[in-house]
């Protein structure tokens, strides 16, 4: 029902709105405006709201950017927290984002918390604060980051800029469910992926438009350029030199503040270095972020969730370690991402002062958003108009094709361990206690040749006992690194809409330019500079969806691998098992 | 619930009571009396009635020794058949039996109906009519049988003599379950056996008290005699000299009347002879008749549900054969009754003439009832009564728990079947289809790096499709088996009850007369007679429990070996499958 229920990673942009709600997260009810109007699902405790109406807001640690709020009718619900602004806030400077629809608030298991409406884990600055207070505490340090983060170059008026036809599909400024679903532009449009916003507002605001109007100039340093190379199988990255991994290990409990507040610190180590460094979520947050707003064709992968909470310590830490190393071996095996200079300076700098340096330099990065695409160092050929449209119709096919089959396969495999955990466990113990109570019945007879039986009998009740427990065992070892795939995929794959409308944006504007200069308006100088960029951001693109395949099918590779090898040891084990219980009753 | 609910082997006595009711069991409504006041379960649609009490038999084709019945009130509900009977019969010369309680009217599948309430399956004549309708006529030969057959010395009177304490319990003329499972004679009692009382009240209609009593006289010929032997286990019957098996095979529609109508008969070929005999259900059912009659001590196997019916031929047909196979087997191991006359003559007689003439002597047999007891040769010792009565006692013990157990192992393997059939076949087949779903998603990308796995993921759909396959398939080759053996003890554990009501009357006559001596009222060589023969019955007795014990050694271990043999062969082609998609992922 949800048609927004997709991943989205970027974080507000205006992170006071954010902080302000997050200091004090119990806080007396607040009144808040709604900034677009809200159908929910009514069923499921959600409450609708229109446009501008005034909401109060009961509680706002509900989890997983809901709030709940209460209308003028007295009606309390769930709210998307991004739907709303808090009326008086300290510091009101920024307009709103457009608004995410954050997952419902059902509580993840073990982090394989399937949802069947739409998928996905969201990530915004506001849970990273509710999850945070548990553990954390915003020092210095952290809060100069997220003040000075982001785009830096953002405001409403480069927003406004973009509005209007062909203007990269931006004029939906009070979206409904039903409405977003039905429309994709006619013109540029070559798919059918779901429609998504942030990515591609970020790029719109962070000069996509002036990007492709070639707007910047002066020359890229050579340092900075990103190689792309044409192959047999299309446009790729150029593979790393040297390919190295890392470790997230021995998650530690550390405090400040003379014990007042802690939080958990991971150990990070290097293969190229074997030096070890310590990181907490919220650095892993904030190299996301800086992630995010740098590689604008690149789908970051989602941080593992933040909003696990009320789980025994130890288990949701180990979890959120083993999904963390999941994100970082993802990262270091992109030829691209395991390059950057942010994320080389977050995997090896161990000393106070450089880190904040190296954060700095990071977050003033000139070529994010839409000057991403001025680093790129494509081959030296045009594009075929057509068959990049082909190329990007079959991907965007692929991409809801993969994203509903994942989704399918994600709740079967959530379904099956499920049913290891429990039916399946208490089907085998059933039958192992219907034959230990049989064997108590043989052992009433206590005649010779009665006893042996007896005693092999009761071995079978402990065999599908053991088999039972087996069952409830069995999925860490095939269905969760299958689910662990699967969910990563998922997250990926939401990116995807983003970046795929990023590029029909450019190709959009490049159709526009080459219309206009038909009609006079432009210079076929300008507009050949247009068809070039668009050029770049159709190598990019079909960089990126190569990368992805290949991984794609390293990765199930993998994963196939594993689900199979764990399956088949767990039948050999079964078998075991009965063979020894089947060599009792024979000598019996 | 249902106190009654036990295996029920005895056919009416009075075959014309039943027969007349078979002739057209869809007649117009006829009324019928109460015989005993019935406490019927109304939830589960059972009537109920009083002694007495007028009914209006609505239907007779329910099945299980069911109909239903309307009462005054205008209330209808399912009635036990042999509670009650038709008013103005065409020849109502005989008392009706006591009342077996039927089972509950629930189809059975492919003959293993699991039934929640008390187990066991009902076979009266009334059923065998019910579904001879369908496949068979009543012959001239027949007929004679079934109205000459059972205890001919039979009569009201005979009954009537042994009403009173100590006459073998059988006073409770109008049994109320409540009243029945409260009362176990204090006297008598060794155990808390279910009660029933077909079996029983056989023995004491057919001389039960008259053999106690010392009134048959004459000698017994040795060609007659069983011989009991002690041995350090206790008594045992005298094992045979030859064992033989025999195969029943074949099963060819006949017919007679000009195909008028038919009949399946099955090819039985004993291995002493290898000469085929050709056998329908009704002369199984006859030759259960004749041995039960006879074998007062031995609880006659069931045979297989007559009731059946609604199913596809074929199936039937062969499903029928496997449980008379099994119950053929059963008699031929069965040390006293694979030599018996009856079933020597049921095995080997191919000639029409000499049939019946083996027939009529058959049900001419002078030693059945309580006479059978003066054909044990027994050991030349006297019991010791505690000795008995403690073997007796966790006999009784034993039995009530196997049967309890058995149930429960019964509903256990019944459900993990029906879980085979269904649900598990389902969940591995959804796992197939979300892995050929994704192997379909991935066959949207041709890249030639790609290819190879998305044919190995199909494969591995394929798999576990074919996994759901062999779920499906598994129970006939362990839990099949092993429900037939349950089902087989189930049917041979309802028929202890009535040998050990016969032990316990015996015990108790022989206790009265003691008692009597004590009081000077009977002469002591007179109640050494008695307890002589009391001592008879307890050998022959112990004898059986002793069979049963080493036999059910013997079927257990053959039944958990086939079983866990079935088991390990099912994994070990799971794990094959998933061994073969494996090397295919990795090859890819």
């Amino acid at each position: 029902m949800k048609q927004y229920k997709h991943v989205v990673l970027f974080t507000n942009t205006e992170p006071k709105g954010g902080a302000f709600v997050s200091a004090d997260n119990k806080m007396a009810e607040v009144q808040a405006q709604a900034l677009y109007t809200f159908e929910g699902d009514t069923e499921n405790g959600e409450l609708c709201f229109n446009e501008g109406e005034t909401l109060t807001i009961v509680q706002q640690d509900v989890g997983d950017g809901w709030w709940e709020a209460r209308n003028y009718l007295g009606n309390v619900g769930l709210i998307p927290q991004a739907y709303v602004e808090i009326i008086e806030p300290p510091e009101p400077s920024f307009p709103p984002p457009p608004p995410p629809m954050p997952t419902a608030p059902t509580p993840s298991h073990n982090g394989w918390g399937h949802d069947d409406g739409g998928g996905g884990v969201i990530q915004s600055q506001q849970s990273v604060d509710t999850w945070d207070d548990d553990w954390d505490d915003e020092d210095d340090d952290d809060q100069s980051s997220t003040s000075t983060g982001g785009a830096p170059s953002t405001s409403s008026q480069g927003q406004n800029e973009l509005h209007g036809q062909g203007n990269f599909g931006l004029s939906q400024a009070k979206p409904k469910r039903d409405s977003m679903s039905a429309s994709s532009p006619p013109n540029t449009g070559y798919g059918t992926v779901k429609k998504s916003f942030n990515r591609f507002s970020q790029f719109a605001k962070a000069g996509g438009e002036a990007y492709m109007m070639g707007n910047f100039q002066g020359n890229v340093s050579e340092a900075d350029m990103i190689t792309i190379m044409e192959t047999s199988d299309g446009p790729e990255w150029k593979p790393p030199d040297q390919p190295y991994s890392c470790s997230v290990r021995s998650p530690k409990k550390e405090s400040k503040l003379k014990g007042l507040k802690s939080y958990i610190a991971y150990q990070i180590t290097p293969s190229f270095s074997n030096i070890q460094v310590s990181r907490r979520y919220k650095h892993f947050d904030w190299l996301h972020i800086q992630l995010e707003n740098k590689f604008t064709c690149i789908p970051i992968p989602p941080l593992p969730d933040k909003t696990i909470s009320g789980r025994y310590e130890e288990e949701f830490i180990d979890q959120r370690m083993k999904l963390l190393q999941l994100w970082v071996d993802r990262i270091c095996r992109h030829p691209v991402l395991s390059k950057s200079e942010v994320f080389l300076h977050f995997l090896t700098c161990t000393d106070d002062k450089k880190w904040k340096q190296g954060k700095r330099r990071a977050e003033k990065d000139e070529y994010t958003g839409g000057k991403f695409f001025r680093i790129l160092q494509t081959p030296p050929v045009a594009m075929q108009n057509g068959e990049v449209e082909a190329k990007m119709e079959n991907f965007c096919k692929f991409q809801k094709n993969m994203e509903e089959n994942t989704k399918i396969l994600s709740a079967v495999a959530y379904d099956h361990r499920k049913k290891h955990l429990g039916p399946f466990k208490r089907e085998f113990q059933k039958l192992g206690s219907a034959f230990k109570a049989l064997a108590g019945t043989f052992n009433l007879d206590q005649g010779p040749y009665s006893q042996a039986l007896t005693g092999a009998i009761d071995h079978v009740g402990d065999t599908y006992n053991d088999i039972g427990d087996l069952y409830e065992k069995q999925p860490r070892n095939d269905l969760e690194p299958l689910m662990d795939t699967l969910n990563e995929y998922r997250g990926i794959l939401g990116q995807f809409p983003d970046v795929i409308k990023v590029h029909e944006g450019a190709i959009g504007k490049a159709r526009e330019c080459v219309k206009q200069q038909a009609e006079g308006k432009m210079q076929e100088s300008f507009v050949q500079g247009v068809t070039q960029r668009a050029d770049t951001i159709s190598f990019g693109t079909l960089a990126e969806i190569n990368h992805f395949q290949k991984s794609r099918c390293i990765d199930y590779k993998q994963c196939m691998t594993t689900f199979l090898r764990g399956q088949i040891e767990f039948y050999c084990q079964i078998t075991g098992k009965l063979e020894a219980a089947l060599q009792q009753v024979e000598n019996s």
